[in-house]
């Protein structure tokens, strides 16, 4: 793999690399203080490198066809897009040393979606550590920042980033991540971080100037595709895994959010999938530290977490969108508006015990027979959400589950969430119920772009926009500053009970044996009542046993609790999380095979 | 699988099918004799469905927009591409009910690929009966028909079909084909079609009327790909995989080649290969028949043979390009020009000992690294070639091999070929030296398109056209008719000889026991001189032995024989079949381990 980027090597060195295999001529152009057009010798593998006395800091374009470009590779985009790139010590020991006692596994994550802008008032990475302690105490571990990667402007969901080397500059930039990074670390807590590969951004793409990183072979939803497997395209491969293995390397993360895999076009025999496997494995071993790859991929496609050996992309895991539609429509009838093909109950149950719900069937959605079974794939090669920033933000009013179905529905689907064999992402607010909305929102400085983006928003939401529903506008500041978190809710009221409740179910998730269990040979799902399902899991040795009663309906529902165990205990109950002064709830804490038990409606209870 | 046409059911009673998931009425337009206009019925599947009285021979339309256009899925177009469709009995038990004694295994056969226009004077399936006892008896066993499938015109090579079902009029339509069967299968010859489901012709094609069976998503060197796997993409698998089925259900046909099968788009979790793998097994348990499909491809990907448990796409076998590029640049300097990325020796060491010879490295004609290795992949899942339909007619002059190297090279080529571990493959007439060339040629109607394809094709090639050099004219007739073999020649001196050459060679590989084994392990190359090149064969027990040495040089070359014997004795020795009245060849009849031979410039020597 070939590096790009200004890699600062110590002793004021500092080594230029940028990959334009059909340009002649490339000059690197210092723009700090004293300007200076160094030449650059390009070798056969197409890249131009010069070695120049620079320190970090020091500001440079790429001179090409008689005009200034920002380097493509660039680690830091201090002035913005537009700007020029800065020289980054990547090297930086202060923020990188830090040492975790033991790194926590995959199967123990509970992931947090959290968008770094709106997530605290200021909107930056430093802002995020003094809240760190009050996550880790809800039980969440894991923080996954939705893309930082620098792009226009100051607000952004991060995928219009166009330089996937650059730390956003408003959030704070290469040193602000690393000190987050650090900060978790020390609580024990993992990052992850989104990474988008399958496009970049409309404003501020330099990258064809330089190379034929796009191809028109295959289209994508955000036009031409990245050009994984024609002309030239290994250079365009060692851009986005170096990218890869960047965040690994240089700033310790946990592993990678890969946004959109399925727009990752690659038939190469040899494919992008296949090199990145081996090359994160490598280097892996290298530094001694585990990476874990998780996938956002819309093939319902077992290959994309199999090994490589039957086939397989080798991803540690992958979003299991299947589990929020069947989920989501249950809880909101109206849901069906949005996600056509789901609404049974049997769906919820094929997402327990399979995961994928379509697995071959056809889709109206998608007007063809789609997906393939997942059956016998452990849970924790999946994650699974009730909420996230596309099922929120891809709304016209940008509403959470909060703001969709009443509060004990809510808790209901945190259960759903928590309890199954399943890696749980929350999004960020969800754990208190926040009511704010996520809305979609840029910061273009092109006004063209910025009506382009309007008017093409507008039309992909057409037909969910109701009469007089007004139609929040992506470029105006109030859009995104209406999405901000309101952390001081948490304390108050309903807020209160609902954080208290997701604790409830992580610490159990947590510290139950059953639960850490994330096999599919013991998870059973039984339909009981049109809306009662019972969700059993037990330990791998089939000892220990625990059921988990989920009520969609508005009625009180009778059950006989199962035989397989005589005596039952509950542990958790939804209900007895409310301000209401008469719990519905009629479950005893203690109960026998075989006897009735009542579950109270839009309700979970566990018993063990 | 749905399956499109008009089936002809007996007792005059026809089903006519046809898929158009977004029109909102169809109808059949019967226009034989009294016209008529029938309804179809729409099903929820997006078939319009009609049973009428109508015998084999009736002709239809079908009737959208008001406008009449032939069937997709004609099985017949009697009057061409533009013309109606007639019915046809599929069933027809006169020429189906043909038996062979026993059908011939893959590993067995002898390909012969064969344009059926130029093969005779006549141009039809019937012209070719004839001459299959001229074939049998030079040991060729496999007829390989260059595509069929209607095209416009009367010349074509067969990539412009644009009726997958449709037998082509001029060449004798269904009923000519079904003789041709039977006669192969009488004689104990297989039939392969080749067919093209990666675009179709531009002249005729109606397709899109009917319905979206191409996409924008995906480029191809023709324009948009096939829709397999966007919206309503399930009609256009089922119409094609559909197709795989029809051929060997109607025509008992021994197997396929799929035409460029790395322009099939489908990124569906089960994908085109995966429902085809599953359709054709199935369908050959049924009928108690094998049936197989061999692939070109032009990735250097091993799944394409490999099974489908290991994430392939379960071909019984992929052409080698490779080997033909190797061996090429090899016979012929000047072959650098076309195969910038071949040359060496080792090249073709590795052609034979793993297959793919670019597994991986940069390849300066794809400007990118490419292919993955083949090493360890039995040498019958692959078809190789000393020249096909594109390594000659894809030439400015249309040269085969017999006008581009001398008489000896000639047959050392064929050595190279027919004692490879590959299944051989033979382009008609190179078993005599056949010397006509083979051009590109046409026939279309449409003034535009005519002069499109003749400046598209000159454009192809023009790096290629050397000053002064005449530049066929695909549409003028003459280009055709100068394509036609000249099958008188076949008795005629350096033709007979080397008709006996290639006869001499296939007995060889058919009888001896050696020749027989496909795998790779007991397979070795040496390279001994500069320009010899020795290929060890053993049985699969290492009890057997075979040497072939292949000199490519100009001079003769001494060589010590190999120890693991202790006699050898000459099998065959291309210099023994010239004309000249001293053969060149210095090697004896029987020799000893150690000692030195001399093996004549130009030639190919077998020793067992």
């Amino acid at each position: 793999m070939k590096k790009p980027g200004a890699i600062y090597e110590g002793n004021n060195d500092c080594v230029f690399t940028v990959w334009a295999p059909e340009k002649e001529d490339v000059k690197l152009h210092l723009v700090s203080d004293a300007e200076e057009m160094v030449s650059m010798q390009k070798g056969d593998d197409g890249y131009f490198r010069a070695t120049v006395n620079a320190l970090p800091g020091t500001r440079y374009f790429y001179h090409i066809d008689g005009k200034d470009f920002p380097d493509p590779a660039s680690f830091f985009q201090p002035e913005g897009v537009h700007g020029p790139s800065a020289v980054v010590n990547l090297y930086d020991r202060n923020s990188q040393l830090h040492r975790q006692k033991e790194r926590l596994l995959l199967k123990d994550m509970i992931f947090y979606e959290l968008h770094v802008g709106t997530f605290t008032p200021a909107g930056t990475f430093e802002a995020i550590i003094p809240l760190l302690d009050d996550l880790f105490e809800t039980g969440i571990n894991t923080i996954e920042l939705m893309p930082v990667a620098q792009f226009p402007g100051g607000r952004n969901w991060g995928y219009d980033g166009v330089f996937p080397y650059a730390v956003q500059n408003s959030y704070g930039g290469p040193a602000g991540l690393k000190k987050l990074v650090a900060a978790c670390h020390e609580r024990g807590m993992a990052v992850f971080l989104d990474v988008v590969y399958n496009h970049l951004g409309p404003e501020g793409n330099y990258l064809s100037q330089f190379g034929p990183y796009f191809t028109n072979q295959y289209g994508t939803p955000w036009g031409d595709a990245i050009n994984f497997d024609h002309d030239w395209s290994d250079g365009v491969k060692d851009y986005f895994i170096g990218n890869i293995l960047y965040w690994l390397e240089y700033y310790n993360l946990d592993g990678l959010r890969l946004d959109a895999v399925h727009c990752i076009m690659d038939n190469s025999a040899e494919n992008f999938w296949d090199i990145a496997w081996k090359e994160v494995n490598a280097l892996q071993q290298k530094l001694g530290r585990p990476f874990y790859l998780i996938a956002e991929s819309d093939l319902n496609d077992p290959k994309v977490v199999n090994d490589p050996v039957v086939g397989g992309w080798g991803m540690s895991a992958q979003w299991l969108d299947d589990f929020h539609h069947a989920l989501y429509v249950l809880l909101d009838n109206g849901g069906k508006e949005r996600y056509a093909d789901f609404g049974s109950m049997e769906q919820l149950a094929k997402a327990y015990k399979d995961g994928f719900v379509h697995s071959g069937e056809y889709v109206s959605f998608r007007k063809r027979s789609f997906g393939k079974s997942s059956a016998g794939i452990s849970g924790d090669k999946f994650v699974a959400f009730n909420q996230n920033h596309d099922q929120v933000g891809n709304r016209v009013g940008g509403e959470r589950l909060s703001l969709l179905v009443d509060f004990e529905r809510q808790k209901l689907a945190a259960a759903c969430l928590l309890l199954s064999p399943y890696i749980p992402l929350l999004f960020m607010g969800e754990e208190y119920g926040e009511d704010n909305p996520f809305f979609y929102f840029v910061s273009h400085s092109e006004k063209q772009l910025i009506e382009a983006v309007r008017a093409g928003r507008r039309k992909e939401f057409e037909s969910f926009i109701k009469a007089g529903e007004e139609f929040p506008d992506p470029q105006d500041e109030t859009t995104f500053e209406r999405s901000r978190l309101q952390w001081e809710k948490r304390k108050q009221g309903k807020h209160k009970l609902m954080l208290d409740w997701y604790k409830a179910l992580i610490m159990l998730r947590q510290t139950n044996e059953v639960l850490q269990n994330h096999e599919k040979g013991g998870l059973h799902v039984n339909i009981i009542e049109e809306k009662l399902m019972l969700l059993h899991r037990q330990t791998a040795d089939g000892k220990k046993h625990l059921i988990v009663l989920f009520n969609f309906s508005d009625d009180e529902v009778a059950v006989v609790m199962p035989s397989f165990k005589t005596c039952w205990l509950k542990l958790l109950d939804s209900n007895q999380h409310t301000d209401s002064h008469e719990p519905a709830s009629r479950s005893p804490q203690q109960v026998n095979a075989t006897e009735t038990i009542r579950i109270a409606k839009a309700s979970a209870i566990v018993y063990g």
